[in-house]
C-alpha cells in the first residue's frame, strides 16, 4: 500500500509521515518526486499539483488533501478517482481564532491604542456599542460555523452566506446574489472564508465593496484572489473600509516592496490563520485511507463541479 | 425616593439617569455634590468615593457600584449599610473579549508578525502548538469564569486560581497560596482579574513572578496595583515574562513620560476592558433598588470583610 506525500509545507513532512506510519504500519510512504513505480500508487497526499504529478498513477484510489483549500490540485484531479478536503477540528479552531483575534482588533480599537500608546497617551476611545455587532461570513461551513458561534459567544451578531439557503443558528443565514448584497450592506465585519473556485475569484470587486458600511472592516482568511486587490486598496483610501486584516495576498508570498505592507490600516500575516496539524490530521487522512480501501465513501468528499 | 449618583465616569451620567428613570419614574436623582438634604438619600449610585460623601445620609438603605470593582469606597462604606456590585453580563462579556483578545494577540505571536509586516516580510512563526497552550486566571469570579470557558473553546486549558477550592468545571481549579504558586509554574499565559483588597495588593511581586514560565505573558484586566510595576518591568527585561498587556497601570492615567509606554513588549490600553454600560447596569441596579425597599437581600452584597 503505497503512499505519495507532496504536502509542499502544508504541516511537517516528518510529521506527517511519522503520525501515517504509527497509525498505518502497513503503509509504505514515498516522498515526490522520488515515487518509483507510479503504478504502486495508491494514495496522494496532496497540497499543491505539479504537472504530470498523476502520470502512471493507474492503481489511485483517493486523492488526500494536506489543507484545508483544495484548489492547489482539484483542477488536475485524474476523472473517477475520489479527493477528500482535510476538515480538522484543531485547524477550524486554530483559523476561528485568527478570525476572532482580527474582529476584536478592529472592534476594541486596538489600531487607536497602539497609536496613543505610540504617543504616550492614555484616553478611551468610544468603547460602548450597546448594541450587538455585525459579522459577515462569506463561506459558512465548518470553519465558518465554529468562527460565528464564537462570535455569537462573544456578543456579536453574526450573519453566514451560503450557496443555497441553510440553517446555521444559531447564526442567521442569507444566500445567493440577493443574499450577498444584503450581507454586503450590513456588515461592520466582513470575513472571507470562501473556497476559490472560478465562482468566487474576484468576487469581491470595487462594486461588491462599494455596498459595505461606511468605516467597515474586511477580514479574509482563505484566499488573496478572491477580493481584488486593486479595489479593496481603493475602498481602504476611499474611507469606505475601516481596516483590513490579510491573511492572504495576491500573490504569495507578498512582495517585500508591496504597498500593501506600509498601510497603517492594513494587518498582513504570512498565511498562517489555519496550519494543517499533522497529528490530528493524519487521523483523518488514515481514517479516509482506510474507507477507500474498504469501498465506503470518502468523508468530505471534494465536488469537483463545485471545485471544493 | 432619592438617588445620589456619583459614577465618575464609569459609564455615562446622563445614560444612567436616563434608563433609570426610564424604569423608575418615581426616583428622584440628584448628582453629587449638589445633593440637597444628605437625610432624604436612600440609595447612593457609586464608583470612587469622595471625603464626607456619606456624612448626614441618616436614611441611606444601599451602595450600588456603577463599575465592576468596587475598591474604591468599600473602604468608606457606613457601617450597616448593603452595598452590592455591579455584575452585568453585557460588561462580563466585553470583558471576556478583551481577555480574549490579548491572549491569541501573544499566542498567536502577533507581535512578531507586525515587526515583519514593518519590514515586509512574509515568514512563518513557529504556530504549531499541537498541545492545548495554558492559560492560567487570577480570580475567578463570573468574569474569570466567562473568560475562561471562551479560552477553552478556543483550544486553551485553563485554570482558574480562588481563595478557596471551587468547582469551575470546565476549568480547573486552584486556590490557596500552595495552589498560587503551582498555578504560577504552568501559565504560559497569566490572567490578573483578582480584586483589589489588602490582601492582593502587591500580590504579584519578584518572587511571585519568578515562578512563571520562561517567557510567559502577563495580561492584566483588573487593578494595576495587584502587580508591583516595577517588578513586572524586571520580569520583561530579564526575559522571564516574554510581554504584557495592561488595561490598569500604578498610576492611572499612565503618565505621559513613563518607559512602559515605550516598550515593543507591553501594550496598553487605557482601562477600558470592561467599560460599564447604563442600559444593562440600570436595570441590575434598579432591581437591588426594588430588592432594598423590600427588605430583600441585594444580589452580589459587598462583603466588606473580603473587600470585595
Amino acid at each position: 500500500m503505497v503512499l505519495v506525500c507532496k504536502t509542499g509545507g502544508a504541516g511537517d513532512d516528518e510529521q506527517w509521515k511519522a503520525e501515517l506510519r504509527r497509525l498505518m504500519p502497513e503503509l509504505e510512504i514515498r516522498d515526490w518526486p522520488d515515487i518509483g513505480d507510479p503504478a504502486d500508487v495508491e494514495f496522494v497526499l496532496l497540497f499543491a499539483s505539479a504537472p504530470g504529478l498523476f502520470d502512471g498513477m493507474t492503481g489511485l484510489r483517493a486523492v488526500l488533501s494536506a489543507g484545508a483549500g483544495v484548489d492547489g490540485f482539484v483542477g488536475d484531479l485524474p476523472q473517477g478517482v475520489p479527493a477528500a478536503r482535510l476538515v480538522d477540528p484543531w485547524m477550524q479552531t486554530a483559523m476561528a481564532a485568527w478570525i476572532v483575534h482580527a474582529v476584536l482588533h478592529f472592534s476594541r480599537n486596538m489600531p487607536a491604542y497602539a497609536d496613543q500608546q505610540a504617543r504616550g497617551v492614555w484616553r478611551e476611545q468610544f468603547e460602548a456599542h450597546f448594541e450587538p455587532r455585525r459579522v459577515g461570513i462569506l463561506g459558512c461551513g465548518e470553519i465558518g460555523r465554529r468562527t460565528g458561534s464564537l462570535l455569537a459567544d462573544l456578543g456579536f451578531r453574526v450573519t453566514g452566506w451560503t450557496r443555497t439557503a441553510r440553517d446555521l443558528a444559531p447564526l442567521e443565514n442569507l444566500h445567493g446574489a440577493a443574499g450577498l448584497d444584503e450581507l454586503l450592506g450590513e456588515s461592520e465585519f466582513l470575513v472571507c472564508l470562501l473556497p476559490l473556485t472560478p465562482e468566487t475569484e474576484g468576487l469581491l470587486d470595487a462594486g461588491r465593496l462599494a455596498r459595505l458600511p461606511e468605516g467597515a472592516f474586511f477580514i479574509n482568511a482563505s484566499r488573496g484572489r478572491i477580493v481584488v486587490q486593486q479595489d479593496l486598496v481603493a475602498a481602504l483610501d476611499s474611507g469606505r473600509l475601516g481596516g483590513a486584516w490579510l491573511d492572504v495576498t495576491d500573490p504569495e508570498p507578498l512582495p517585500p516592496g508591496d504597498p500593501l505592507w506600509r498601510r497603517p490600516d492594513v494587518w498582513i500575516t504570512p498565511h498562517v490563520a489555519g496550519v494543517t496539524n499533522p497529528v490530528t490530521g493524519a487521523a483523518l487522512v488514515a481514517e479516509n485511507i482506510r474507507r477507500a480501501r474498504a469501498g465506503e465513501p470518502l468523508t468530505h468528499p471534494v465536488d469537483r463541479n463545485r471545485g471544493y
